[in-house]
């Protein structure tokens, strides 16, 4: 890290600082500019209460130099990760297309769908049975019944199933059924949930949180690595700005970046991204264009009437459609959909 | 709610729409424009799931009137609720000041602490003994034993213990210890827990999610009042915004805002809502002028030396600076505290 | 509009705003709801001062139903503009692609630049003359000087000249030499800058202002279709979020949304976009994909010696090889470039 | 400034970079870190272009260290300057009030609220004569009559009044009306119009653009100080956040933060910052607490039939109720008003 002095800090001040940081198991360089001091502390910090120096005398500001994350980077692990879950597969070259409804609303409505998303090309079901709502008055989700429909769905098609998991007391039930355990966004940060998908043998779908960082997106991942699950797939879904014609802003620059920081593939979900259906085909294109390894979408046999989610969810023929598209791009970037 | 046809919709789309509103118990009137057909759906429509009616034909939008919240409502309370826990009263003219270190570190820091803050006017104590801290490698908090170390400090001081909960498992543990439950902004929407803590007897201080609307807190704080708990104090804390001189951006109108919604009372935070200690003291002020119920404030006995956040603590010279000020804000509104 | 009424807004405060509603030209239609009464004014209200009618008696709320601008909407002209400046075809299938540095900085730099991009495609070339700096002491521009080579870059290859206006008094100067006249995000809400360009005849590329929301770039877009010039290309080049790992957020979102609303062709800049050179290329790939009509690039012979924004630019190898890849999907897309 | 090498850079990458450094005039020191080698780079970097070394290669980023401004420094003159402009006095312990109507739309309106605001405390009188207005359909203002009238309400009152200048053109006509010219939040970055408010003898109320860092805020008043005029005010209007409760996020840390970077004194504009009447109140009183060196408010004979604005303008009773409010807070807290 580099500490900046104030312009006014005394010699003392600069003292001060050089003593916690060699106390700390870093090394202190002192650099004396013509405006201001600064201090380089040498070794990793991160395990180091390092923030907590700003309230040092004459402190102006702490500039973090290495990431905290240490597992989930690139510079720990040269090659892609790549995920294999049943039938889906995310990263190296294969673009895993996770489709079907917001929740599962009954057996019928799954099974159709997971034929349906599966003849358009896609490689693993999504249906939530555990449904985090805003609101206490919404749907909440068919809970265990839900993930025996989603069993049944994949038993029918062969598609590995991606369900939500909202507590940590459900993580086992669901790893029962579920082929790919996601948390949700509202959940990217509940660390207890990551502590606890990070012991199971199952691959994990971590959104993005709406507000988070992406500093913030790789240690949440790194609670799943740390806790001894390597099979980490990261999700953007968008993040809150102030735009308002669309539900979130999506930020497709994330897959680059993340390409370049982390061996972690990258799911897009443009349905939640963008939050209308007319926006989301063009939006799954450009996600395969960008290169992300995934995509996440929300296919509903008849949106207008879905109990969740309808507005940015498709029909069977505009999913289809879209896929024709996806294809395109995705071969004419020599990768695999 | 009104249902925004597009400009080409067809007489039967208008229809359709009429025929699908009055299936869900509503009353439809139509309103023919001079460019477009409105909708009005009459009724109360909290339990219908209007949004997916935007995948209807023909339609444009979909325009929510009432809100979607209803016993955090002031329609429905019109008194301000006053919420009480031992020395603590938040709400009705008195200004409760919650104050004291990030984490509990040692029964030392927390009785000093506990010690410091009362003789300087706080009238509850705050430490954490559950820390959801962003990196795995951070300090995680001292877990049951910090619980009794706050329990040393009621104790010693009388002062009222506001501590995190981060898990429906640890609820009835911390409601063991603790006077009020806190629920962290990263929690704000896990519905899990605040369906636990809307069972218990303890009052609950729920904060904002740095991404979170109002209306999303709103419906936060229902699922608690749903579940039975009607001691419900609201958080604000700062959101993410692009401003970057602060760690968030701290908007003390929703402190009026909400009163203008809710019956339940506020509280701000400026300490994480700065990020910078040199920040809290003014931001304080505000608060209190703004309306604030109550106040949360990080002090520590040496914040160069605070295992979390030093850079957003007081020392204890510095918070008794900040009361002074506080209390005669507080005087000059006709406010106690 | 919708005038939403206050819950306990008594029958005077509604016959207050029917009477006001009428006084505007406009025909009020009461809805009486179970919870609130709302009042739905039919006419075309935009240039009524209706946001004032939020301070009458009893009023909770004003709720817009149609778009404030016409012009520029699709519902007034139904097909895509295609606008073409020499060289350069934006739309209707056409992806133009005006290429070229920050800044021009010398006849050598801008002439080489030109023949570099035209042999990888671009269509247009771009480069400052007179340059918006965030700071004075930074390089200002050659101006007129700049202006000269640029034109003498033309002469040389043939490429349509593209380059930033920044006050009404250089207009005629700037028209003088360029094919088309940019609007930087700073001026998009300049509106005497938009009322100038209205009145000559060279396409304006107008970019979107970091904190624009879509309206605003319309509106904004609509004071130059009202001055008299029809040739408005729109384009995204990212808005301020909290992200801080791209200097802006770019979102792609932006090019479906407006394919739906006007008939203006859509311009993506993924250099100001991300603000890193490494990220360009995929978001510029992405942007083809998303269906942009249009892509600007900012290009230098050696983007370390760059007098203004190198961190962003890429060199002639590096634009070459993104070149290939965009036209290998719009190709896939069946669209020419 | 400190530049960060990628970890795998090489020794021939970082010698590039010491001798770039040193060829701008600058002196490199080279510190091997444990993963990294970060280089700092002593001297004023300020009028380097020292953002395109980020191309150079092996780096990985460019931390400044030095702010970009100057003459705004605080640490270049270190008492706060306090701004006079007839009865205005904004800094030095006295809270100037602007207060008056969005628009000037007659003269009969404009008297009328310079007699209603002076009887209840402001010190000079806002009115707008040139309006930046989002839609050409909307009203414009009534330029030079406008300010004729505005110098008809000073005649009769003896306040200063306070007035936008939209464009270079029309600098000097305004500056024969008016005592202080505004630039508008939309205009922040109109670099032509902030040099040429740099060449008049008229101090300068200077807004924050809606997305505009406080670093920008700052870079904007340099161009005024640099210009020759050193008698500017910053003034915080709220900035754009994903918050839809309020028309802009109104920060008020702003103030504390300014007031540690820069002696120029600081304005609030709660009216802007909120956009609902009954928010005003409480976050003047609020600013006034948070050590505002001024409020600039929106005050009209009759809001619900205000030409712009009326939304978030307060009627004359309002005010009065206003002022008596933020008196007593400047009062406890030993300030003017």
């Amino acid at each position: 890290m580099i500490v900046v002095m104030q312009k006014d800090a005394s010699p003392k001040d600069v003292e001060h600082m050089v003593d916690r940081i060699n106390g700390l198991g870093l090394k202190a360089h002192v650099i004396v500019g013509t405006e201001r001091t600064v201090i380089a502390a040498v070794g990793d910090d991160r395990k180091t209460h390092k923030e907590s120096l700003e309230s040092g005398p004459g402190v102006a500001e702490i500039l973090p130099i290495l990431a905290p994350y240490k597992m989930a980077s690139l510079e720990v692990k040269k090659e892609q990760s790549v995920i294999r879950a049943g039938s889906l597969t995310v990263g190296g070259g294969t673009v895993g297309v996770i489709a079907g409804p917001c929740s599962v609303e009954s057996e019928e409505q799954i099974v159709q769908s997971a034929r349906a998303v599966k003849a358009a090309g896609a490689t693993a079901l999504r249906g939530g049975a555990f449904k985090p709502r805003t609101s206490p008055y919404s749907f909440q989700g068919l809970k265990e019944e839900g993930l025996k429909m989603l069993a049944a769905a994949r038993a029918e098609t062969g598609l590995a199933v991606v369900t939500e998991v909202m507590s940590t007391e459900d993580v086992d039930l669901i790893a029962n059924y579920a082929d790919v355990l996601q948390i949700g966004a509202r959940n990217m940060q509940n660390y207890r949930l990551l502590e606890a998908v990070g012991k199971i043998d199952r691959p994990v779908l971590l959104k993005r949180g709406p507000a988070a960082t992406i500093e913030e997106l790789l240690l949440a991942a790194e609670y799943v690595l740390n806790g001894g699950n390597p099979n980490v797939m990261l999700c953007e879904r968008g993040i809150r700005t102030f735009e308002n014609h669309t539900r979130f802003t999506l930020p497709l620059a994330t897959v680059a970046y993340l390409h370049h920081k982390t061996h972690l593939p990258v799911v897009v979900d443009p349905s939640h991204g963008t939050g209308h259906t007319y926006l989301v085909p063009d939006m799954a294109v450009a996600s395969v264009a960008a290169g992300a390894d995934g995509l996440m979408i929300e296919v509903h046999p008849n949106p207008e009437h879905a109990l969740s989610d309808g507005y940015q969810s498709m029909n069977f023929g505009q999913f289809d459609q879209m896929m024709r598209r996806c294809r395109k791009v995705a071969e004419a970037l020599e990768r695999r959909m």
